[in-house]
């Protein structure tokens, strides 16, 4: 998996803590030490799934007899019905891992499954579907991945690795020619540079302060078109704010090369899938 | 705030750390280190706030001379357009905090106002709303303060402090009736016993076994009306799966007493609220 | 094992790191890195052993191909004399492991013991022994797991998971049951509350106020005995406070349903357990 | 205080949030944020007191507008009914720091009134008394810390700073002589080397290879004299091992340097002290 | 300051931990807490001071009652006998914060003048110095910071946030063309690609699929004049390499882009500052 | 290997973390995950080599299935061309683990081949090599193994471990001899001191007074001849400061015990060593 696995390990390990705390006084205290049991992942609607080995993982830690059978990766489409994953181990590792794999496979999932679902409606024109830094505390890796295994691209990562000028950067250096110019004596060479901007003269002193990318902030897709063709591809333009599952399909179409959309991780939709155990 | 300070103040430095990394390029290199700004939370939406104090926390972490002034307090109503926290410090802070700042309010608003929804739908009714354990990784505390700050209850925190019996309980027992009371012989005094029932057989055992709580199970509303009366007040009575918004209010009229509902920490929708910074 | 791993894991972790610090001076620099050599661990008195997977973990972090023998596993008696664990693997590991792993063995299995000798005290009466939150920082679930290997039960591992109403709750509230009526509307359902009273006046208050639990704090045996006729079975009692060996007899025989013993956990004495290594 | 601030606010934070986990339901939902109370410690026993600034500390990381008056302080003899600190901040802090605090401080009073109890026995001979290793997982430092409050002195903290030389490692160097010569070679010159002897020509051994400390492991007072007669000076020497409240003062006429005392912090007793909240 | 302060504070912290361990023997038993003393950091030599205010936290995190003066920031030049900063707080603190603080600022220091001295000797040419991620474990953003303080630049910060091709990646994609268009395929559009190559051919073909930055690895200063003008602009260029004091200066008239030096953060010489207390 | 595998790993995974943060977005979107390459290090120098279990730890970190094979270990003699240590295994981890792997050994070589050379330097003298506490934060453990693979000694690990007396201790005391004769009352039987002196008159001073070691602190060869001759072997002596590759013979052949030396830890030059893949 491409996700950082001591990252991944941490946060299963938080999540484990947080949620069996002392003991599970229920499966600790009824169910013997050496029982063992099957269980699987089934499930319950259609979509794309993520997090699978994520899934698994809350069960190796838990358990290292455990056996496995991966039916399902990372970004296969699934049925309703579709068994992701079999598990045969410990009954007490199945129990008290259950609840936290749930939670990570389904939010997982919720994410990949919905970035897809955005993926297919720009199909056919050239934009791509892109994140946004609106995640949960803790969880960016996490949600950045579901967001690529369901065939969407990463923003930035964090503030350190791309820059992008608001309003209050542009004010503070003079305007926009004067922050780039200020900002390309200072950054290193593999760093890009984007800019917001809120009409088509903004644009235009991005375009000739030679920006990176330009983010056309909240404007309709006629005023986007007309960037576009301003643009002819002198930068990377983006499409940001407002844009909703109707005006999507018209934002693509306007010749925008990237479309963010902050729903992706910041209004997650669980996925619903169920373990068995037997 | 009755959210435990050291957790929120860890939770808040990991996402800063996430999120501004090494240093905000944009921000570190252009904003001069002495420049001050006023900013401001503003509702864009009508619901309960709440995260006020985390969003607050934010920005005093990255600023110790910051002022503010509170203007809508955890759990408050607001409307479109009202300020909610304004504040007043290092430019470099309030930037660099606004991304972080916004994610915690916004998820935990989404789920104080939809915690709120649910609570009123009910309301007249003896029914309460409770949320579940399926919450995300690192967030079980602040999102289950959420819940309550919406007017919603707390199911149980984790897998120590109570017991639930589900089916692989209750069959590596021999029964309901033996595993509870193998169960009382080993559990603390401060711990109840909640048990998971199907049909009106299972819950007729459970209460003559003397179970706290007892969960339906995807009960239709009126087979809970049948439960309600058979209990006669000996057990509470929990409704459990599949209800949905329009289900909810007939599920809360056949006088269960709780209703947990896993969407309001498994499937949040940020509530939308900006950062005006001048 | 019952104890949660990861929890176990990181309190061996800092206890090797707290002992070893850089380097075993004496060990490292003396013995041969392949040297192997056999160890067990010996009981040196008559008691309960605790602890015995937990003193293993700490060798098995240390030496990933140590072979071991379990003789005596976690709640046995045990005899002076007793050998309870065998182990073969590096001489390092054993010799850097021993410290630690003794003090954690004799730790829980002097807890495990003292609950034992209370437990059989008690032994024909209705009463049960607990626990209290008197136990050390950073050690309570290895203390509570330890007091119900002695056979005692766990009162509440923390301030989340059942509500106490201690003197400065009810004055706030004003009186017992307007303290009970207020927690009752922002209390989970899977949460009881005990109330701490002083006297017969407020334990009928409490009673009448529906807490589930009462604390009999500080009272004679006889007054006690009259408290257990005033419940008469409507909520568990809970004997606490100036109990000794002498007395604890008399206090289980008025009938209350718990004793809760602080010196379980503050006031542990080591059990004496050797290791050898030859 | 001497104790590492760093160490020492790790720990309390630990405690807390062991203590607290989501939050204190009893407190924080019938206290009032704004309330104001007054509080202090009070000795319920005689003994020297150990642990204010500590047990301090955790209600300033809880309120940092706490104000509070320091009558007793690390060390200074208390009797029973003296106020050793008062206190006055939020009542929810007071309340919910007070089960860590009281931990804390009996405890490490506890310690403190042991090691002076063992000083005073052996007040007038040269020998002092020293801890050991036998600490409790994660609290080595608070343990140390409070053996030296009580007025005996500090063994060697961790297996890095002192060698110790037991039977594996002299068998595995071909003798006593062998081992002290090889290690010289490795060792720093700022460490010591302590040997163990079983009986009196080990001791001359170890002399004669220049130990720097020779422990006298599980010898009668008589023999012991015989050691420090042979030993004229030329090592320390440390008598351990099976040393009784009555063999004590035998001991320390023998001549010995130092006698070190595992129940020191391996068997602690609680010191009872209470805390007061009005 | 730019660095993150949560990482700095963890990384002091770590430091003093890792300085003091239980407690400074020599201060804690010789001076009294309640002692003042002032203390300043001077310089020894001459060139760029840098971690000005990371040695002035060490101090904070220790007294919280320190007084202070920064006489030379971050970027400075200083000469021999230069007074940087001056303290005045309690003696303890000074003393046990001294060798941390010292190491912090030499090492910087040492970063920050070696950078500029590379700086200032590519002075009028085109070329800017950079340097890699050659750093030492948990030290990057330290060391990053004191790079760019020196007036270098910073390469990429980590694997995440930038793609870099080398052999292993361009033959697993079957060639330079085929390894970008796949990876552009699937990398967010902030992040840059660079390609290694090792001759004019590699060059060509990197150029040809539009990577963004080209490194010339090993290449001679000649070889590097033919690489700039086939070039033309098309990509940023970038020095990598067996360059030395001797060659620097011929490679940047070259007219590259960029030079990366390793030796920046991998061989680092501490610069003198003596700490003086009085 | 002597140093602690719990404190490498977690050096380990911080180093990673740092270097991969979110994934690896070349090699991660490049190379299947099923892939396999070989590896060798490779030396490009003659010297020491040190690290190499720590280099391979990354790889198992990374990569569970790994293979490997140890050509060199820690304190073996390389010369420029020697395979230190080949490896089998995923090219995901081999390139993901290059960076930090050869940063760690690179380090670690360094000082271990100075430390080294300047042992050579003063062979056939009674003069030891010791480092200091001038290490890098966090890489104290790290550095002072690498000093000992190298042939030098540690000097004391921290300020717990052994007591130094610098001019602000003994002023604060009265004198040198007050100092030690404090300090001797409250310090452990296990722990040295060390005296700071300028001078020949603190020398007699200290060496009156029983110091275990003695600083000559920037003292000429000839004085410290003369140091030498009035010790005569009471104490151990340590030349101090201000000694350079051209004098260092001179300071050796003065007599003294120890010669400590900053650069070995302060002032690494890393140690040219390259990773293959293939």
């Amino acid at each position: 998996m491409i996700l950082n696995k001591f990252y991944l390990d941490e946060l299963i390990k938080t999540a484990l803590l947080e949620d069996i705390n002392y003991c599970d006084v229920t499966t600790d205290y009824l169910i013997p030490e050496s029982q063992q049991s099957d269980g699987n992942f089934t499930s319950k609607a259609d979509g794309i799934v993520c997090g699978v080995e994520a899934a698994l993982r809350v069960f190796e830690l838990l358990d290292d007899t455990l056996k496995y059978e991966i039916l399902k990766k990372d970004g296969d489409t699934v049925k309703k019905g579709d068994i992701i994953l079999t598990l045969s181990g410990k009954t007490r590792a199945l129990l008290k891992g259950e609840r936290t794999a749930l939670n990570l496979i389904q939010h997982m999932s919720g994410i990949a499954t919905a970035a897809n679902r955005y993926v297919k409606i720009v199909e056919g024109t050239k934009a791509s579907i892109a994140d946004t830094r609106k995640t949960l505390p803790g969880l960016r890796a996490l949600q950045k991945y579901a967001v690529t295994t369901g065939g969407a691209k990463n923003h930035r990562f964090n503030l350190s690795d791309a820059a992008m000028l608001k309003d209050n950067h542009i004010d503070a250096a003079g305007g926009i020619t004067k922050a780039i110019t200020e900002l390309r004596k200072k950054l290193g060479h593999m760093t890009k540079i984007e800019v917001e901007t809120r009409d088509l003269d903004e644009l235009r002193e991005a375009l000739d302060a030679k920006a990176d990318i330009i983010m056309l902030d909240n404007m309709s897709p006629e005023l986007m078109k007309q960037a576009v063709e301003i643009t002819a591809g002198r930068a990377v333009l983006e499409a940001s704010g407002g844009i909703t599952d109707e005006t999507l399909r018209a934002v693509a179409e306007s010749g925008v090369d990237i479309i963010s959309v902050g729903a992706l991780t910041h209004s997650v939709k669980a996925f619903d899938i169920s373990m068995y155990i037997k």
